[in-house]
């Protein structure tokens, strides 16, 4: 039926988001490195393997130097294009970076062996995203422009689209539709991917990337590569679903016979498969229980950003007015704009719907909220209430601001640098000088216990046989009569023991 | 974009083939009547509720009349079309019945309120489905036709719509496309459900049942619609997934925005989702931990059938022979026709793949193997070998046979009843003798056991929490003094055990 066929590239998550979203950046480089060779030689179009919350697990949790887990993925996939995920001006951090830090960061990034830049900001603001694109292209690396998908009364296709063309403009040299919140249904899916398409030309290079939590993105990421979409992003099968991702295996089942394949061995996939389905178990303890969730489509509050409010909640002793805080959030999202609810956008609204309902609407904003809302984080789609920006300002005496935040910064990184140097365990290098830059509160400790060298937060096959024998034990405890021959001071007896 | 809408049906499986895929058919009458209101309100096609194996865990492990569940269902649920699986000829049982008791046993199951038959035959034999089908079709009930889906080299998509033809010829009012083992990828799906609808009349009503267990089928089920497909069977999300099916709220957000709409009213479905959400922990020990599984599409071995092999080996001391267990077994399948493995084909190819391996090749050959070589369970799509079909007619002196394999059998309902009659417990009823009559082994049984009441064997939600605490301090061990009754050479003492 079909006679010609496109090829599909595809973006393996494994290395990342895929541990990122099941088991929160737990994984050391230990339990990737031997899955590497097949992954290198499996024909993806990319391997991601590297972002803020890798870099940020990696020294904070596991003992690891990110900038050395980098290094060893580009020794062992010589031939891959490594892959990560850059938050346009805030980096691998929480903060926007003057200028001069941001092109130090991707230079570095480009010499340690990154090859693909996927830059994004939280708001879809292009302006936080400029100077990364740009730093990315003067290193003849692959710069791809980002647009963070989530729905509301002012987010269209057409509005998706012309954001394409700002980042097409910038320089981008792909476009990549992310969709954080597995909001994306296969219909809007289709219609960015063709609008864009149409757009700008059938020869511009869309990626996709969903989660898998809602259940339904599978279907999107078909419609997507109908619509002409050229790669798209799934992790291996044995580290998918839940809030991860589509299994790799299913979807080249999915475009067996469709006149689109992927050109993936799927003897190696295979391999990377039965590599991870070892693996992931040493992990279950970070794991959450979620399989599917549907409620973001009615709710639209990501399911992280729920525990959060939840948890908050909780602390104050207000557990059961999670619902108020719920129909809270959209008047606080409305009121900031309607950014997508991604980190840090999502902490940010949540925490104000949370401080709206225990304290009154907006009686004491957070000083991030403030931010928000006199443009310090950048632009939203829409408008901020004015009523909303008159509190933030009188609250902290700050006057909103109109132009690209960084714009406000001074240069920083002479000071970065003699800070670091301060640093006990410093080593000297520019890539230590960014670790301290983005996570200052973590990197000092790192640095001193860093020739420790890596610490593996999974469980050992050893103490996963011990709690699978003891969980079938669980039930045995003593329930019957059980006789033991015991012997004391020399003396054998018959004993038998029952429960009381 | 699109501007005309068409209905989609959906059938709703969670009462039925949701729990017996993911925890053994376990779940107890009581954990499913509160959903019934919601769940007769929701506005599905249909409501699948019953089958062979709902009907057998009843009397083997619920103590509940099965057909004392089918009343309150129709109770519970006035408004809904009621639907079951029904093997052909084979009716819910593991044997070929002659055709008075198939006549008597739609006739009773349509008395006690089922609307809609789901007639199938594990070979795809139309001989083996036509007697059932005429007998729905004499109660005036909804006769649906079924082609159980499988691949191998002799299944092509012309050869199903040829099936579907015969079924449409024998007075089926629907076709249900089966896909039991989660192998119908979305182009076929497409190719299928066209080639019926141009072949027929676009008019021909359509189901299509996957299960979700290689994670690729809601893609297939998007395909089908986009086909034609009419009815699409799903279960609800928080009983959905791994073995299982796709969650119907997915299925909902799938259609949003394509011009197809289902028509479901999404606050029951949060209510039914809720209901269950609370009831499936209850059932735990019967989940088995498949997520996602793409080893069927190169295998041809579903993961049933494949764990049925591993035990038989083991049970033989051989476990390490299932890599040439699993090579034999395309085989034996080829060699019997390529009938689709699927109850009670599945069983009876891998038992004999697994005899070949231990004996060589044909050296014996199971009772069950040699009737399927004789013709006994009906025909396959391809010819027997005729090699092992002389080994057949030899070791069983039997001679295979061409006709349809009911028609060897002599009237017997007669005989049946005056069987049931003898069982202590039986309360007279034609719905008893068929009870015998399907399960003979364990219909006694539970007639005599029959009035103490159904058996949750779900634990309770004491036994929930006694357990999250257990699992809690699991690394406790003794903490506190436990007190046990001691006997030693005949003493009893009471002794208190507390750490050093």
């Amino acid at each position: 039926m079909v006679s010609m066929t496109r090829e599909i590239g595809v973006t393996e998550l494994v290395l990342r988001d895929a541990h990122q979203s099941l088991m929160a950046t737990r994984m050391a480089l230990e339990d990737m490195v031997d899955a590497c060779a097949d992954i290198d030689a499996a024909g993806y179009w990319s391997v991601e393997c590297w972002g803020g919350a890798t870099f940020d697990a990696c020294i904070r949790f596991l003992n690891e130097d990110p900038w050395e887990r980098l290094r060893t993925f580009r020794e062992l996939m010589p031939n891959s294009r490594l892959q990560m995920l850059l938050r346009g001006q805030n980096l691998l951090g929480y903060r926007h970076y003057e200028d001069m830090v941001v092109e130090k960061f991707v230079e570095k990034s480009a010499e340690n062996g990154m090859d693909v830049f996927r830059v994004f900001d939280a708001l879809n603001d292009p302006r936080n995203m400029a100077q990364a694109m740009a730093a990315v292209a003067k290193t003849g690396k692959h710069a791809q422009g980002t647009i963070c998908y989530t729905i509301s009364p002012l987010h269209t296709v057409e509005g998706y689209v012309r954001l394409a063309g700002q980042l097409l403009d910038m320089g981008a040299q792909s476009i990549a539709l992310k969709d954080m919140a597995a909001l994306l249904q296969p219909q809007p899916a289709y219609d960015i991917v063709r609008g864009i398409k149409e757009t700008y030309g059938e020869d511009v290079q869309i990626n996709v990337h969903c989660h898998s939590t809602t259940g339904v993105t599978l279907v999107s990421l078909m419609k997507a590569i109908e619509a002409g979409a050229d790669v798209i992003d799934t992790a291996i099968s044995s580290m998918s679903l839940g809030p991860g991702h589509n299994p790799t295996e299913s979807m080249v089942a999915m475009l067996e016979g469709t006149g689109y394949e992927t050109g993936l061995d799927m003897d190696r996939l295979l391999k990377i498969r039965d590599h991870f389905a070892e693996v992931r178990p040493k992990y279950a303890e970070f794991e959450s229980a979620t399989l599917v969730d549907t409620d973001i489509f009615s709710s639209q509050i990501p399911g992280g950003m729920l525990s959060n409010m939840e948890s908050q909640l909780k602390a104050q002793g207000a557990g059961d007015r999670i619902r108020e805080v719920m129909e809270e959030v959209p008047l606080v999202k409305a009121d900031a704009g309607h950014p997508p609810l991604v980190t840090p956008s999502s902490q940010i609204v949540g925490t104000q719907a949370v401080f709206n309902v225990l304290m009154g609407r907006y009686k004491v904003l957070t000083g991030e909220f403030a931010d928000l809302m006199l443009g310090y984080y950048g632009e939203c789609i829409g408008e901020r209430n004015p009523e909303i920006v008159e509190v933030a300002k009188t609250q902290t005496k700050k006057e909103p601001i109109t132009e690209r935040p960084a714009d406000l910064l001074k240069p920083e990184w002479d000071s970065l640098v003699a800070e670091a140097g301060e640093l006990e365990g410093f080593n000297g290098s520019d890539e230590d000088v960014l670790t301290h830059a983005m996570f200052p509160a973590v990197a000092e400790n790192f640095f001193t216990t860093r020739p420790e060298g890596p610490k593996n937060v999974g469980k050992t096959a050893e103490q996963l046989e011990k709690e699978a024998a003891r969980a079938k034990g669980q039930d045995k405890a003593v329930r019957e009569p059980i006789k033991y021959q015991v012997t004391v001071d020399g003396k054998t007896r018959s004993v038998s023991v029952e429960p009381a």
